[in-house]
């Protein structure tokens, strides 16, 4: 029998009374783990994050509390040998793969620490300036922003099992909430290794950050007004997350990072293989093979014009036919594994939805694995669909295939690529590519109220640029409508979901003593 | 038969196909005029506001549309007189209450207004600093806030028809949001009388401002990602707008103004008939009465330390025992009616369910009506209760009677007083009465976050402070947990809602471009 993985809550680890549930090696089948979530008392263990851990950070100022994130950075890097080998069974990633996960959340992390830094001693954060309620200048009213008196209940993907935790645990304990982390159960142990590395560290406050693994049942019942939860995965969980009482009835703020069919947009007047045109190519393929193309913010759909759909999938396929798949193990290998049978399957039935509207490109069932059994290995090689026809292929702007899948579409005129990009209904990311900065700038506005971010590649960026699936925490995550809505990361801006905004009125005596 | 008001949707002023529902006047019982959004085209309607309100707007500068906001300002200043008749026979409000919400919402107008031009010629909002994403400094990210590019739905109160429109509908047209507003049926007259004057007066673009009076059937049916929608009301009708599939499948935003407890403090240390004692039994006498307490900032809650509990219910009870009540056409009269017979049943229910666990400090059933039949107006006597077992009256802290009726509890000190107040699990304000600013400062960050807004009342601003419920357009409206975690005004900030953040990654020679 594999090691029951315990919970942290109440300030002790406690296991759950149930037989389990198993976490696999995607590559190898072997089972690694169990975790369980049967009998715990959650009511008690949100009561004691909210009372012991929002207390005990809300006595700290920003920098104190950007000091702890500091010393979880160093407790994480001291063990980093230790993720990348579960990210390797359990997620079945190359190790580049790994890297973006585990790397990406201790500098997520870490660039945290150094906002804690910057905000100094302070416990609240001052919005705007004062401003007068009339003509004498005695009464304003100064805005401030404070952090909620309750806890942040993460409901997490299992794509990210590190950087989805610290991506929105550090602006959380940053601002002085305690977090509750429930990770996906396919890949909870990475989560639940590192949140025991740091408790077990000793540097944080007793109930400032706990973890659930295993079922998420009766972890929304547990919330109060004051608590926030955040939810990245399916639309279909959002609907039921804003549809239950916690968020309907008692106003639980919820942020929702859902499902979003991104877009890679070559602009007009860049010939076949020019820079411009080359780096959309080698951006698509990195896009589509890396982590087999488990990102929410992966390209979906490339957009071309017309004249250069074929050029554009010659150069792609080219490119992905070169890619090895298989057992991460192999040194040899560039794509892993999906993670697990479920999501293959689901990759397959998605693909079959895609392809009765598309033509396929590059077929991803012609990869031999590598050092990988068929028959047991998630597994499954890059597929590039196209249709000439992307106003009628509906499917194509509403059907996301969560792995290594795009679909080639060629667009008129400018307007029409946009409305194209339009028609998923609001997406996480989007990038252009040319080398016009003077068309690359009115289209990435006319593109940002559809999306969270605008990522733009002209030839002079083609070597800096962060990537178009790289979510940065410098700048915002999330995306409207399709894309749930929510906002996260943004630099300070991460810091608002977890403050309540409030405008205090007063004499400007006492407000005086305030902003002291 | 009374005349049947029209709803502008679509450009044109089209009758719904229905009998209609009447409106009447709550003190003398006529029937005034009918609504009916009966075979309405409602998705017709809102394409039409999306499409051609949305473009018109958005290809104005924010310069431009404040100077729509001050011609629509000027079109209803002229208007005011018929205002203030429509507000006097369907809201039976005494002319300083009427004001309160007429020339309230022409004010919040021209603020905007004056918002609009101070922003000047640009067509979105940068968003902070471009911040660098690597060590060359060449690529980085700029945060841009633009108009969403979908329609802003309001389905509004019946106690607010002017002001409830204005304060929603100025940040959203300055925005370039074209706005649909749906006004509570009870006093729908008003709110439909100030869109035709401002429609007729052609100061708007085709499809900007569109009124639907009736039922509020189908309106969130035609509710599409981009669009936004923004209620104010009871916390039923809330859950029932956050759990419809606009908002939980299709990331709907939604802001929600609901039913709070909002709370009056008088700070421990100022003696009975010391300044603040006095200032705190003048706002809490206002307020309960002012619009007959049908304010949602109204204060619910009036905590006062055990000593002052006597002196207290007395200097409050006297004052309200002077407060003439009934016809508002009668020049002595101070407070007018409730809105309809179903607010005046609701009030007399809500009442007996707070007396279950209060004695009745001063009863409004002891009032005599001015000039108004019993039998036939709405009108209530205000009614102070009370209680001295504050922890143990449950339904004080979770019953909001909207009308003249508000409970006075003692506390022992500072943390009693504090946790009283969160009984009330989120309000919209609190005041704060004391003369020692090292007190009140204090005090007020502890509350700011279970309020929108912490209102300080000293001395020194005893004559110059804006009133406990009285919204200004430069502070935040909202608040956390039962009132409704919504946000509104706060100047600039209230363009937030109505706007989409995103960042654009870019060379700094695209972003230098856009910052033009």
């Amino acid at each position: 029998m594999t090691e029951l993985l315990s919970n942290f809550i109440g300030g002790r680890w406690q296991a759950g009374s149930g037989a389990g549930t198993a976490l696999h090696d995607p590559v190898l089948g072997d089972a690694l783990v169990r975790v369980d979530a049967t009998g715990l008392d959650l009511p008690a263990a949100f009561a004691f994050a909210r009372e012991q851990g929002g207390a005990a950070l809300r006595a700290l100022s920003y920098r104190e509390r950007g000091a702890l994130l500091a010393a979880a950075v160093k407790v994480l890097q001291a063990n980093r040998e230790a993720y990348d080998a579960i990210a390797t069974a359990n997620s079945g990633t190359v190790r580049t793969d790994s890297a973006i996960d585990i790397d990406g959340g201790i500098y997520t992390l870490s660039t945290y620490a150094k906002l804690g830094e910057s905000l100094g001693d302070r416990r609240f954060l001052l919005d705007g300036e004062p401003a007068r309620l009339g003509k004498e200048p005695l009464f304003q009213s100064q805005h401030v922003q404070v952090p909620t008196r309750g806890v942040a209940l993460f409901i997490n993907a299992f794509n990210f099992p590190s950087w989805g935790l610290w991506e929105k645990a550090a602006p959380a304990l940053l601002s002085g909430v305690p977090v509750i982390v429930k990770p996906a159960t396919a890949t909870a142990w990475l989560t639940q290794r590192m949140v025991q590395d740091v408790v077990n560290a000793g540097v944080l406050p007793a109930g400032a950050l706990s973890v659930v693994c295993g079922s998420s049942a009766g972890l929304l019942d547990a919330l109060l007004p004051d608590d926030v939860v955040s939810f990245t995965g399916s639309a279909e969980t959002a609907a039921l997350i804003r549809s239950h009482p916690a968020v309907a009835q008692r106003s639980v703020r919820v942020n929702i990072e859902a499902d979003s069919l991104n877009s890679a947009l070559l602009l007009d007047g860049e010939a076949p293989g020019s820079e411009s045109f080359d780096l959309l190519v080698k951006e698509v393929t990195r896009e589509m093979t890396q982590k087999s193309g488990q990102k929410c913010t992966a390209i979906r759909r490339i957009l071309v014009p017309e004249a250069l759909y074929g050029p554009a999938a010659e150069a792609i396929a080219a490119r992905l036919a070169r890619t090895r798949v298989g057992n991460p193990r192999n040194e040899t290998v560039r794509m892993g594994a999906l993670v697990n049978r479920a999501q293959l399957a689901s990759v397959r039935e998605g693909l079959a939805v895609l392809q009765a509207q598309t033509d396929t490109l590059h077929d991803g069932a012609g990869h031999a694995l590598v050092d990988a059994d068929p028959a047991v290995a998630c597994c499954v090689g890059p597929t590039l669909l196209g249709t000439r026809t992307p106003d009628s292929a509906d499917r194509v702007h509403d059907t996301e295939v969560f792995g290594p899948v795009a679909t080639l579409l060629p667009y008129r005129d400018g307007a029409h690529a946009l409305a194209l990009v339009r028609r998923g209904q609001g997406s996480l990311v989007t990038s252009l590519y040319g080398s016009n900065p003077a068309a690359l700038g009115p289209a990435a506005l006319e593109l940002a109220a559809g999306h969270g971010r605008v990522h733009v590649v002209s030839p002079d960026v083609g070597a800096l640029h962060t990537g178009h699936g790289n979510v940065m925490p410098q700048s915002l995550h999330g995306g409207p409508g399709r894309a749930g809505g929510g906002e996260e990361l943004g630099g300070a801006r991460a810091l608002n979901f977890y403050h309540r905004r409030a405008a205090l009125q007063a004499s400007t005596t006492v407000l005086a003593a305030l902003a002291g």
